[in-house]
């Protein structure tokens, strides 16, 4: 994905640069551990995501102004913030885990990191010169973090329904990518409508993305994916090919979903993959997914015909064929 | 303390139960299971020093307004979402503490609980009508962040410096009552020369607050103090009078006390507070707080003499002669 959104998001180039500069002049410190700890932050450091669409809204619907620059960090130092305090682990998986963990020395330093990048963000968003931002941002922070106290709450409940696994992952992850969308049109002068178009945009973009990250990390291959995966399995968290699998296979096979979920066994996440696989489960998932993603698209009906649409439209169809 | 206050702080009580009622009205979600984990915010709630010493610097320097309720709630949100992140452990601490960090459902769920604090308080203070609010408390977050950070880096460093030991606690304790201060008369509409003074008391205040803790933390008596002591030595944190006691005591003391430092022997704390307490660095570490103090107060000298500024003075004065 990388090598394809960088000459896709050539019309933001510029802007997507400065964007990475003051993400790196905003974290300097005049203590030198800070600054070393901060460092930390780069190995995570990817495809920009939040920022490229907070640009490229701007850029489809308007003019691009500093508020952009200073709006796509923001949301980058959110993001970035959530991936750190993910790392933070419990006692059982510490036992497991024990070298990710150390990775980031420690889970305090992690839960400091965190704070320290959230602090950061909205410090900078204050700078604006209104209350508009901060203010949207906030609210999006406070659903992104329901999401995640949703989920949390959540797992181990093998039977989590439909309804509850959309609620958490439209707030934990797709109200970000709906915001990024939403302030990139609002700050571009985009009208009220093409705002709301946008934020629509951004919030199907953002369901289908993580839709998508669930059936990978089910069916997808480490290598090409380049990601650990299983890991929702080894957190007990129900996703969307799980849950159609337990609506719907025979009753032995969800038997022995129920009974893969609840062992410890090593291998559980290669012998659930088999379960599921020849299942139409994933297709369901796929599909479901496909549909967000045609919403997603003709949100951007109106839009006159530039790079930046085209790049948006791009994306969306991207979010679903992704190598799997 | 608490019956202390209730009578010291009269002139202000409707402005401090607008806080606690705005507090919990802010921390209200649509998902149950957000508003069972935000009950267990209640158990931390206790003296409300931020939103007190916001109020009386108000009251002790012009009127109180709405403002002041917004502002009182959202620096104890931002408080106690340090108290929250405070109580995530690493691995080791757990091995030892598995009861508190249980107490919280694991380090995860006080990960996302104290991110939702700050989630709220940001958003909250996104609701006053300048950015003024919002750039100054989290300009302060960032120092908070800093301090504690700089106090992790220095854990188990038993050549930590008087200077090093002074900036980590006006950063990760004093700033955040220096900003209540600041803010209280700022709102109030005070001059500038006044909201400078205020500044300077609150930071004296909480750099003393906080001397006066690491002292309580190696000699008090845990049911008088109302904490669990003994915890700075136990996450191998430097204070004042164990700094003081390894530049000044006798060779084989200060030999002694770092090979109890770097012991895991049960009884640490207690051997470690039979060997400092004879010495003069409690005393050291007490006419320290007492200075400081001193400049608290002389802040003050310029007020009208206010019940405000009396129940200020006399705050300043208990930092330091709080029961042992």
């Amino acid at each position: 994905m990388i090598a394809t959104l960088t000459e896709l998001t050539e019309c933001i180039a510029p802007q997507l640069a400065a964007v990475q500069k003051r993400f790196d002049t905003v974290l300097q410190s005049d203590l030198p551990c800070v600054t070393a700890l901060v460092k930390h932050v780069a190995r995570f450091r990817g495809k920009m995501l939040r920022p490229t669409l907070l640009l490229l809204s701007g850029r489809a619907t308007g003019q691009l102004s500093d508020a952009h620059i200073t709006l796509g960090t923001v949301l980058e130092l959110v993001h970035m913030a959530t991936l750190v305090h993910d790392d933070v682990l419990d006692e059982a998986e510490l036992r497991r885990k024990g070298a990710t963990i150390n990775h980031l020395r420690g889970n305090e330093a992690a839960v400091l990191l965190g704070d320290y990048l959230v602090s950061h963000s909205y410090h900078l968003c204050s700078s604006l010169d209104s209350q508009f931002a901060s203010l949207t941002i906030a609210r999006t922070t406070n659903q992104v973090c329901e999401g995640e106290l949703l989920q949390l709450q959540n797992r181990n409940n093998f039977d989590l329904d439909e309804k509850t696994y959309v609620q958490i992952i439209e707030r934990k992850t797709a109200a970000l990518c709906a915001v990024c969308c939403e302030l990139g049109a609002h700050y571009a002068g985009a009208s009220a409508d093409v705002v709301a178009q946008m934020r629509r945009y951004g919030m199907a973009l953002g369901t289908a993305f993580q839709i998508q990250d669930d059936i990978l990390d089910i069916v997808g291959d480490a290598n090409t994916v380049g990601k650990t995966l299983g890991t929702d399995v080894e957190k007990g968290k129900m996703t969307l090919p799980m849950i159609h699998f337990l609506r719907t296979a025979p009753r032995e096979h969800r038997k022995l979903l129920r009974s893969l979920l609840a062992s410890r066994e090593a291998d559980k996440a290669e012998r659930i993959r088999n379960l599921i696989l020849p299942s139409g489960s994933v297709q369901f998932a796929h599909d479901y997914a496909a549909q967000i993603v045609a919403r997603a698209r003709a949100a951007l009906a109106t839009l006159p015909q530039t790079d930046a649409r085209h790049t948006l439209d791009t994306m969306a169809e991207f979010v679903i064929t992704r190598p799997m």
